[in-house]
């Protein structure tokens, strides 16, 4: 079998294969083929403006990653911190934070650890009640809740996460079919917050698939989590992107076009319609919720309630 | 193996299970549930009040049978008419013009007969050119204009198709996929027209699936054409139906759920923003369009060209 050759430069061993554009590279061809992708998305949706001051979200999975190593490659001289968030879960975080600190300790990035431990619940322990078949839902309340509030007690203007055109379109396609409009008129490049309660949220690799995320840390030789979270398993979200892979092998482009249509012809109308939701400060720690508490103090709670006594977040609600 | 008892009745032998409901109906009590559900959309949707002499679109197939079966049924003093349409498609057109004869005699209903050959175009000769290899797509331009045309001739207020669930959602897919937000508006129960130049359009099988028509004709012993037309080898709108079938083992209610999403979610945006598209008279044969020359017409025009000479419709246009 011949080898096959670099799409751009034509050397042997190309050892990249785009699927969905139906070529290939070789490792550096591949990591300027990325960067100048990622530098067109940055700039297309006007993400250098809202992140002037961004704290990256570094899971030390193959998409974070590849957001905090991409940045740096392309705009070195914007000033970036990294949050590590410590879930909590045996084994799987501690060699998350092993691969977090090796990676920004190689880029020279100051990185901030924050544990849910020391806040008395870690993630484990959350998924409790109607959470326990589902502790993805209320360890993605607990991220977003903890990147914001690190974010801002910090004095960063945004939070930067490596959600993908596959995490996207996953969502998407479950938020369609059930007409969860609100829902879907927030998933865009670049969400903006109030500049107080509310920090920017950007999503520079809203345009790369899983599978471009992958080859670039693997074609940078930059050592990312490969196991899966072990609490992961039988989670909605991982069949529905299976799904989705189907669908793609049936209807090549599939998940270009969907997010395009969603980019360019719904979010303006949605926009239109639906507006911004009203906001107000949660009635326990002060942040934005769109109800009386946030769904992080709520979660909160809950576990205090099955511990029996204890008071969440300094100050106790009712209902 | 022991029979299976029908839902409503008890009796054994329920030989209808309908899959999405998960409950099985023997033949009687199959019926009932059909009709009952028939009457239940045609009242939600207040079809009635604008089909008051409906033209009811005959192809002999299971659901436009099933539509005009079930209207009759249903509604015994509705002013009933049948059209079938010859599209001139060699041994199917002859085939489905027996079983659409048969069923109109049994039920008293009045037919009429529209051929395309005495227009002189039938679709085999239409399929040429970029539809060569889509015949469905200039048959259903072919139909739509001659169901609208001979009802207003003969004074109808409404033309009345056998569009079930599976064709919305299918069609609903494609166009959620690529943004057609303009074409997503349209697909709806009812589609009211301008009393004038074009027929208020009616689905009474809107929520009907393609299992639930199947059964009903089969219920009532009604002889419908079984065969596909020959034209619809490798056409889209079959591999699509597939589609949507393996997304519906996957996520069971995914038709139901995407096609109540559709109507009570996305249609009051879509209809906010959208508006109505504007309309004006074709150069050709004043029939509405949304372009200078309405796509039947330009059909008609390219077949011409193709043939050399002869002029299209009674009076020729440019470009």
């Amino acid at each position: 079998m011949p080898a096959i050759r670099c799409a751009r430069c034509g050397a042997e061993g190309a050892r990249y294969h785009v699927s969905f554009a139906r070529v290939s590279f070789c490792d550096k061809c591949y990591i300027r083929y990325y960067e100048r992708k990622l530098r067109s998305t940055v700039l297309k949706y006007g993400m250098l403006k809202v992140m002037r001051r961004p704290l990256v979200a570094l899971s030390g999975g193959k998409d974070s990653t590849s957001a905090l190593v991409g940045l740096k490659s392309v705009f070195p001289d914007l000033e970036v911190t990294a949050l590590y968030i410590d879930l909590g879960i045996p084994g799987y975080s501690e060699e998350s934070e092993r691969v977090v600190r090796k990676v920004t300790e190689e880029l020279g990035v100051e990185l901030v650890v924050h544990r849910l431990r020391d806040e008395g619940r870690t993630v484990p322990e959350l998924a409790v009640g109607r959470f326990k078949r589902k502790p993805c839902a209320i360890c993605g309340t607990v991220k977003r809740y903890v990147m914001n509030r690190v974010a801002l007690e910090r004095g960063h203007d945004s939070v930067v996460t490596g959600h993908n055109l596959d995490d996207t379109v996953e969502v998407l396609f479950e938020l369609y079919r059930r007409g969860q409009l609100e829902e879907a008129v927030r998933l865009r490049p670049v969400l903006l917050g109030d500049g107080v309660k509310l920090a920017n949220r950007v999503k520079p690799l809203f345009e790369m698939t899983d599978e471009e995320d992958l080859y670039y840390v693997d074609a940078k030789g930059i050592e990312v989590v490969e196991s899966w979270c072990p609490l992961v398993r039988g989670a909605k979200t991982v069949s529905r992107k299976v799904l989705i892979h189907e669908i793609e092998a049936k209807i090549p482009g599939f998940r270009h076009t969907f997010l395009k249509a969603h980019v360019k012809r719904y979010l303006p109308v949605l926009e239109k319609v639906l507006g911004q939701p009203v906001l107000r400060e949660c009635a326990v720690c002060g942040y934005p919720t769109t109800s009386e508490v946030c769904s992080y103090c709520r979660a909160m709670r809950r576990v205090v309630l099955q511990r029996g006594g204890e008071v969440a977040g300094g100050k106790a609600t009712g209902g």
